[in-house]
């Protein structure tokens, strides 16, 4: 297959390496910054890209939503299959850039944007060709598990917790996407539209783990329980609820013990019922890996599209997701829209449990 | 696709029913006992199913090594692609059931041989791809792994769990193959092949849990450890270890705190790192939906078997597993070959504590 590879970062870098070193593929175009352009296969213009009709597929690896979803989107209309890693370019641009695909025949790929190197996109599009896939749910952030995860081995205090997760590259100078849940918000959303088949909304108020104290850790801790931040949506019929929280768990949870910067999807099928995925969300050579893969499965079956047709009429029911919300010292039920409303205007930490998931 | 189904038992009729319900697949014979034969395409003959030229892929349900492996052979050799559930028959035709399926260009999938419904079959062919995978291991059997945990959360002793496993139909009447190991024994051999394409010894001593205790897993326990049955191998370069024993793990390790009679993977490869797949390993709905997604992989790319190709040459070498046996009140160290030859002899029970793994 000829390739384009928009970015050459950490991970693009790894990908470049990997097609060119592979029999089956061949790197054509590079998109690099003009003044780091250094090999004849760099350039700085797209459009150089777009307008070579050998180039079948474009791997987007750019940071950030723009020109990220404009360059997925010319690639599309130019004939072009597409793997991205960015997935606030895709969930921006999700139903565009989908139907785009779907209506070209072209194969649209996204294993990296969500779960890293984990293949939570690849089983979410397998299952859900032969299952009803009804949840979705887990530790999505390595920067905010690598966090709890130290504070509660250690006893430790979340700011120098943060400031050593930033001194040794676990979490980004400004912090924000990863411990407001923003970062979780892309994912959840990515993975529930292709394990629901639809375009789930993005209009939900989230919690993160700003306001996470030792104190709150202990106190859970002394009833045998923790906290993780989830993703998290629920499917009944053709309603469904989303949302993103730090949710309690019992001690002997597996998601408890999920340790540093890793990650946990579970998906929860009638047929197969609960599959657990668990490996590294992010990092340079595995996300290179996850890239890799999508660019294989699509030179093997270029036709076949892994059923990821997001056409059912879906209606965002918050009511499926209810549950304690604790909130400071007091405990308040709802639903997790209403807790995180709640959470959000109080700003205080909100634990959410659900009554069932 | 147009399919025959080998086998009428639970697992075999919710393949029926799924192929029956499908747009895509049409049922053409189920191969059942005579005197049990009520439909026009239920056929007690199995050469009426091989000699039918529409018949494109062979399901193979029955229990057992024979005639299961003889009648997957004549499909292959009626060029009909296979799929297959049975651990026993494949691991005992394991070569020649894959050199005849590369040599006719045809597709041969096991997904639910191993583990049931996780996706490890498919994701170890899919990593395989871009990967040297170094190591495979894990829960890989729910009936000890229930046994396991009752006694670890109930403080119960072996034979009463046992009895209790065997009421709640978590356990055969004879619980020889699952106690023994000799379940898990098929089960890695057929997922190292898978990961290390080659063809793993079956000569390799195994031990299970007969000899499990309440005292034993109380003083692990007094350590902060437990135990859990494993398979398990390694591979460096082009040597590999293999092996099936209770293993130490540390009480924080996501396997001491999988439940009831779910199965854990893990897959580490050099580039994906450590992935980790969790779900049932039995059961007839969640083991038939396996079959069904062989089923829709092979008639999604017929052409394509996945990369797998088992002809490297690879070396058993049994120094690659070595650690610490706790062999009754006594610590030796050793190869796991060497352990278990141990144990074997002594009717004692071992508890593994690898270097690294």
């Amino acid at each position: 297959m000829r390739i384009a590879v928009l970015g050459h970062g950490v991970i693009g870098r790894h990908v470049c390496a990997t097609i060119d070193s592979s029999a089956e593929h061949e790197l054509k175009w590079i998109l690099e910054r003009p003044e780091l352009a250094t090999e004849p296969k760099m350039t700085g213009d797209v459009s150089e890209i777009m307008n070579d009709p050998t180039v079948e597929l474009v791997c987007d690896i750019l940071p950030g939503t723009h020109p990220s979803y404009e360059y997925m989107k010319m690639a599309l209309e130019a004939g072009k299959h597409v793997v991205t890693v960015n997935k606030a370019a895709l969930c921006f641009g999700f139903r565009e850039l989908t139907e785009l695909a779907e209506s070209r025949g072209l194969c649209l790929r996204y294993e990296a944007a969500c779960g890293g190197t984990i293949p939570d996109i690849a089983e979410t599009l397998k299952l859900a060709q032969t299952n009803e896939i009804t949840a979705v749910y887990g530790i999505m952030n390595g920067t905010t598990n690598f966090i709890i995860d130290k504070m509660n081995r250690e006893g430790a205090e979340f700011e120098p917790t943060l400031r050593e997760a930033q001194r040794l590259g676990y979490a980004e100078a400004d912090p924000t996407a990863d411990l407001s849940g923003f970062d979780v918000k892309n994912k959840i959303i990515i993975i529930s539209n292709t394990a629901y088949k639809c375009y789930c909304t993005n209009e939900f108020p989230m919690c993160g783990i700003e306001h996470l104290t030792k104190d709150i850790l202990d106190d859970f801790a002394a009833e045998g329980k923790t906290v993780k931040l989830f993703g998290l949506s629920v499917r009944r019929g053709d309603r469904y609820a989303i949302g993103v929280a730090p949710v309690v768990l019992p001690m002997d949870a597996l998601e408890a013990h999920v340790p540093a910067n890793f990650n946990l999807f579970t998906l929860r099928a009638d047929k197969a019922g609960e599959i657990k995925l668990y490996g590294q969300g992010a990092g340079g050579v595995p996300t290179a890996d996850a890239v890799v893969r999508d660019i294989t499965a699509i030179a093997e079956a270029p036709a076949h599209r892994g059923g990821a047709y997001f056409s059912r009429p879906m209606v965002y029911d918050p009511s499926l997701l209810t549950g304690t919300g604790y909130l400071g010292s007091r405990e308040v039920y709802g639903t997790l829209e209403e807790l995180c409303r709640q959470a959000l205007a109080e700003r205080a930490f909100l634990a959410f449990e659900p009554d069932e998931l």
